[in-house]
């Protein structure tokens, strides 16, 4: 039996359906069919309630509906034998490469600049920027941040990106470990941040490396909201040392309605929306995931937790 | 002898280098440098100031620093027997299909809408629209049009181009005539105009034409400002029938201050800055035209005076 639990009962119905018309020979049930917990062997999930899992004593596997598990490894009723299963891209690569392009080319081509001159009623040009002139910097080369790497390469764009361990992609210049960083933070007018929150990541966008950004530098980050000092970022904006910030994940979700990031004229915020998980790209990989632990393989997308990702 | 003239005096001195450095044997000068006029035999122009091809009396040709020729058509101390070379591209087209990309991802994107949410406090996702799913009608598929087509139907966006005459272009649903238009506006989601201003342009993007959009429509218009009617767009952005508009070109330029257009809340305003001619590409096309006329054959990019354009 697998159940299918998200926060919204409509997305859950659109998922049973999809389940059931992929593979019908299975039973797929929702919270509140759920009758026995011990039949329950798989969970395909986003956002399950506290202590979910204590509950289900035969379980064997669970399904992320997302590819940060951050949230799933926090919690304490999850046994750290149990495999979890991220979703790989899902649909939510190219998004993210077209929120990524959308912020590095406001910045090339000066929109942010031209609206503020606009609330001005001031008409001035400003001299034109080759994309080749745009330095961009992506924190993360996994399943998101190659596909993020590789649109803005062939945008134009001269693409850095970083990684924990050492990688290789074709037209990106690809930098590991900490000599890495802080060669990426020194030559990237934008930094694009698409990294998973681990022990490890988070708090990295912190005082001292906005600082270690060349003036005038862009910030984007997509990735989490804990990777990120936000009083920091404030700091740096109101400085004028960073020119501005595209931000979908916050350390608090929702903002929280005192943040001043809502209102920072130098910040763009958007509800954690670079990247959705798409319904049938994701029921496909599950379903493909399935079968192969059915079959006694090894799944794909399999969460490392002493990593953290 | 060649005359050069912009109305930027440091602008004239890049290109009089460049023309000098290209073409050593032949004679560039400023008009400060011009002695006598009856030895001009080529102008290479943005922008010249009134009269002044009357004193020209051996002219052979004029060379326009830019695409749009509406402004050099309009004088009349040109002679219509003497012929105008137009930039092709002249690294425009790029920029041009950047700057409609910005329109049309922020319109996908929704980040028009989560900017006034923004504004607003309010954090609430909304429905993700795939590039495929968006209709994109591009007015004119001339050097700069076609690459705009392309490069969006390469980003996945559902493309139609309108232009005067039958055109075929690969992914794009190419329309033309009175028809052509009819259909193009009524399935187009973002409406981007790169057309010339002629006699037949002028005015077209009219109230009756503006309404025919599907309703939550945006307009981009970076052809010419005097394509648009400007009160019957406000119209539309205030009715709610179009949702947002990004308007680089003015039927008067700079942007007068009363404008309403400034201050719009749906209306993003740029300085005329959408494709701007590479010093560098300009200079090569005008030097292999120059030769090509010495020569004795055709110029390439000769405008024809009867259609406008
Ligand atoms: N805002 C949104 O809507 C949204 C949507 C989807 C995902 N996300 C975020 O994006 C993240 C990335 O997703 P993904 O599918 O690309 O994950 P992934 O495939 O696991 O890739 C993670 C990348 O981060 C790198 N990394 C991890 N820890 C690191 C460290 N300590 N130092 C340097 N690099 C490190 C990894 O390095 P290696 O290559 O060496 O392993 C890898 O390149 C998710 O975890 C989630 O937080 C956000
Ligand atoms: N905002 C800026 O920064 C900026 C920069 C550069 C250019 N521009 C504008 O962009 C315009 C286009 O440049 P371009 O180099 O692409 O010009 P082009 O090569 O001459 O192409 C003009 C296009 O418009 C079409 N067209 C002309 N009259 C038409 C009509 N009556 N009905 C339907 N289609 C018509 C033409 O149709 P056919 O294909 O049938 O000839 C052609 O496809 C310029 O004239 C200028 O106004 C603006």
């Amino acid at each position: 039996m697998i159940l299918i639990h998200t926060p919204s009962p409509k997305e859950v119905a659109a998922y049973l359906q999809l389940f059931r018309a992929a593979l019908p020979q299975q039973v797929f049930i929702s919270l509140e069919e759920m009758h026995d917990p011990a039949l329950v062997e798989y969970v395909v999930t986003w956002g399950p309630p506290v202590g979910l899992f204590a509950s289900l004593g035969n379980l064997k596997a669970v399904f992320a509906l997302g590819a940060g598990v951050d949230k799933l490894l926090a919690r304490d009723d999850l046994s750290p034998a149990l495999p979890i299963y991220r979703l790989l891209d899902g649909g939510m690569a190219p998004q993210m490469a077209e929120y990524v392009r959308f912020g590095v080319l406001s910045y090339q081509r000066h929109m942010d600049i031209y609206r503020r001159q606009q609330a001005a009623g001031v008409w001035k040009m400003l001299a034109p920027r080759l994309p080749g002139e745009v330095q961009v910097g992506v924190l993360g080369l996994g399943e998101i941040g190659r596909a993020v790497a590789q649109a803005l390469a062939a945008d134009g764009y001269a693409v850095s990106g970083w990684s924990r361990t050492p990688r290789q992609l074709d037209g990106i210049n690809c930098l590991f470990g900490d000599d890495g960083l802080a060669e990426l933070l020194a030559g990237s007018d934008v930094l694009a941040c698409v990294l998973p929150s681990t022990p490890e990541t988070r708090g990295l966008l912190n005082a001292e490396r906005l600082a270690s950004l060349p003036a005038g530098a862009m910030l984007i980050n997509a990735g989490r909201g804990d990777l990120l000092d936000e009083e920091a970022l404030l700091a740096q904006l109101d400085s004028g040392h960073l020119r501005c910030a595209q931000l979908d994940v916050f350390a608090s979700e929702p903002l929280p309605a005192d943040s001043r990031l809502w209102q920072h004229p130098a910040v763009t915020v958007t509800p954690h929306i670079a990247a959705i998980t798409l319904r049938s790209q994701a029921v496909e990989q599950i379903v493909a995931n399935l079968a192969r632990l059915r079959a006694g393989e090894e799944g794909q997308g399999k969460v490392v937790r002493e990593r953290g990702y």
